[in-house]
């Protein structure tokens, strides 16, 4: 076949850019490195907005919305992050025919103008914690486009949250992060990740610090799957935000930033699946359960496809589709659900009918059983969990397998060679920044993050030898 | 007070300025004519989405996302398209450092970038009709800002349909408006509007037919709230769109596109309220019901505190706040959410507490009531229910009052004159296009639909005195 899928278990790349596509996820938009997000790519978002909107909310976030546009000097005012940005802007300069007097940046995160807003909307004590978060596009330029990976405009939510005090600001941080992020992960998207925070290099431009998960990838990459930032007094001290506390003394406010973007789809493309194609974690699929029904070769087709009717019927508090295109064959429509990564299937013929039953088939082990109708709800119920702890066991063995315990450099360099991933090599590092950009430089390998459950032992540095508290998370990443 | 709110049955301009931003609704953006909506008026929003969404999707559309950014070759490819928005597009110019070879416009809508993207995804009829809407930002220049009414970038959402003919397209388009706008109008928004088809001057540059829906606002000025376009084959005629039909012969597919905006928050607000501030309709108020616990002068909170916590539990099927300020007096409380239209209030003190009951109070009409605990379920949703009733009957009212025949331009002319509003003006028109370009600039009313309820009536057309079938919609609009 002419367009026969690339192999996962072969080229892992070039699988990933053709199943994007094939899958009807996604494709190429005209403006430079932008992306379309199809219908199927889309429901798989909106699954993963309601997931996480809903957990946002049990820890007080509302939703609000800031325009696109931002004043190019607000950018400017804190230090770090007009640093970090002003590379990845675009620029609007002109609107209505005439040429603006001050650019206007487009969004690419959304402190500067937050904080400019809500320095208004703040004057004591009983004003915080404020709370907001932000669903929209976000905008930073790009040279190399992968859909999903690494595009000019993605959609994201940005969590921006106002506290009296630092610890606050770093506590909800890492609520968000545990309690939204890590829990969306493990229980929705079924990926094991690795919590933790960024180093200096790698923390966000103008945080305090940055909390991140990590996910590997099934080419052994590394994926930062979202992050939560404490940004400390930093904003409130550029854009002067103060509170009156009890004791009607004027304070600071302490801010935190906290995001997750369409990103989380290429991770979890990236991490499930094979050489068939895609596998969705159920509980997000965009399609849960396909019903195939088989017409046979003679008879009425009409009986079969209103038993499929009726059975997505019964099925209605999952997202079922029935597939009754009258010209593609069983096999066909097979292969087609499965390259989609549809994780349950159900068959159904006029043999099934008269025996009260239909065909089930998991598209994780492609195990195939006859269940009689009067099973079927407790049967799906239980195989869709069972295929999401199947998905999350197989990536956490994956990750387990390719996690590696390093002490010596040699080996580091060994096993960053070539062109692939490397999986997670745990190895001591001095905290040096010069130490760290150049084993970047010499290997390609980043900090991907210094773990929460890091252990306490003393070593020494990778590279320069000196000493070290405890190994961190290197790996080559997206 | 320094800040006492304008009154709306004096200054209505002034009020609805006002209350936007006392009522936490919205703010200015700091780029030109942007809008910030703060958490309360994008919970509405969110309640408005959910609405229409769900009865997007009854009708077999489905969410996608297209970028924001469209080369403006796209906008140039349909004639009347370009003439129609060129005047408001704000230009990209500028990525990453460099100049762009060609400016990107910023979504005006986006027609043409999905026509140039869907002409790929198209061969044959089995491929229709196809079904996107898209939850987006819509950008366009605007010299002067009215919040939620008028601004340089509003949220919408954007159906863009193709059928294999111009009437399915046609039928489509129809089906959206009476299924979903005027459903959402009459049941949710709790506003009466009237229905028809722009006239071709009012209609959007490339369509066929226009559909619309206009409503009449608190000062007799009227509003359009949403629109329903058949484009027929013009678009798939520019980008050249074509599918293989049933007999194998190729065709031009006919296209539709739909959309509803944050201008409807506009409109409900300017339906509904009265002097002391906003009036929410029930269904999609952000918060529906208020409980105010009264603490008494003496005495612990905390019992009544928990009385009202307790109270919101058995409520969850609503969107309950508690107010638990310690700051504020329950007059300061009243006035409050009155201000800000919560339609049912709840209050609860000590002596209710040992009589098992709380008193309610109805946001449309005062009236305060005793009620039983064990009846309060019951009374909240027949309450809402009547409230929602009583808004769409007012409005209806207001709406028949402020309707006039009128048959002489000398009273249409006196009825226009004057800064205010003038109602929906029924008179017969000719037809012709200059005569209704010479009423506008004489007037400054405008063709707001002939409606689809028209009676078929010989009259002599109000300006020019030619022949007309029958009378349209005329009104001074925003």
């Amino acid at each position: 076949m002419a367009d026969q899928l690339a192999l996962r278990s072969e080229n892992f790349a070039e699988w990933y850019n053709q199943i994007v596509q094939k899958a009807d996820l996604a494709d190429y938009g005209a403006a430079k490195g932008t992306m379309i997000i199809k219908p199927y790519g889309y429901a798989l978002w909106e699954n993963i907005q309601a997931y996480l909107d809903k957990r946002f909310k049990l820890h007080g976030a509302k939703n609000a919305f800031f325009p696109t546009f931002i004043p190019l000097s607000y950018i400017q005012r804190e230090k770090e992050h007009v640093e970090g940005f002003t590379p990845n802007l675009w620029l609007v300069t002109a609107g209505g025919g005439e040429t603006l007097e001050e650019p206007y940046a487009v969004r690419p995160t959304s402190e500067t103008t937050i904080n400019m807003t809500v320095r208004n909307w703040i004057q004591s004590y009983r004003d915080l914690p404020l709370l907001l978060n932000l669903w929209n596009s976000c905008f930073r330029y790009e040279l190399r486009t992968r859909l999903f990976l690494r595009t000019s405009e993605f959609l994201w939510q940005e969590g921006h949250t106002f506290h009296a005090t630092w610890e606050e600001a770093n506590q909800y941080a890492l609520d968000i992060h545990n309690d939204a992020y890590l829990d969306f992960y493990a229980h929705a998207a079924a990926m094991p990740c690795i919590g933790g925070r960024k180093s200096e290099r790698e923390k966000f431009p103008g945080a305090d610090v940055t909390y991140t998960l990590e996910a590997l990838m099934g080419d052994g990459r590394a994926l930062q799957s979202c992050t939560s930032h404490n940004l400390g007094h930093n904003f409130a001290k550029s854009f002067d935000i103060r509170y009156l506390d009890r004791n009607n003394e004027l304070q600071y406010v302490a801010t935190a930033s906290w995001g997750l973007s369409t990103r989380a789809i290429g991770g979890i493309l990236m991490t499930h699946g094979d050489d068939k194609g895609l596998l969705m974690p159920p509980r997000i699929a965009p399609t849960q359960i396909v019903i195939v029904p088989i017409f046979g070769k003679s008879g009425d087709p009409a009986p079969v496809l209103d038993a499929a009717k009726q059975l997505a019927r019964e099925l209605s508090e999952y997202r079922v589709e029935i597939d009754a295109r009258d010209d593609k064959t069983p096999g066909f429509k097979f292969n087609d659900w499965e390259m989609r990564g549809v994780p349950l299937r159900i068959e159904i013929g006029p043999k099934d009918i008269e025996k009260a039953q239909v065909v089930t088939a998991r598209r994780d082990t492609g195990e195939k059983k006859f269940v009689p109708n009067a099973e079927l709800a407790a049967h799906v119920k239980q195989t869709l969990d069972s295929i999401h702890d199947t998905l999350y066991a197989r990536a956490k063995k994956f990750q387990d397998d390719h996690t590696f315990v390093v002490d010596t450099y040699a080996e580091f360099q060994e096993r960053t060679a070539g062109e692939g991933g490397a999986g997670f090599l745990l190895a001591h590092w001095c905290g040096d920044d010069a130490c760290e950009h150049a084993i970047q430089k010499e290997t390609r390998a980043t900090i991907r993050c210094i773990p929460f459950d890091q252990i306490k032992e003393k070593g020494k540095c990778i590279r320069c030898g000196n000493e070290s508290d405890g190994r961190v998370v290197f790996a080559k990443a997206y």
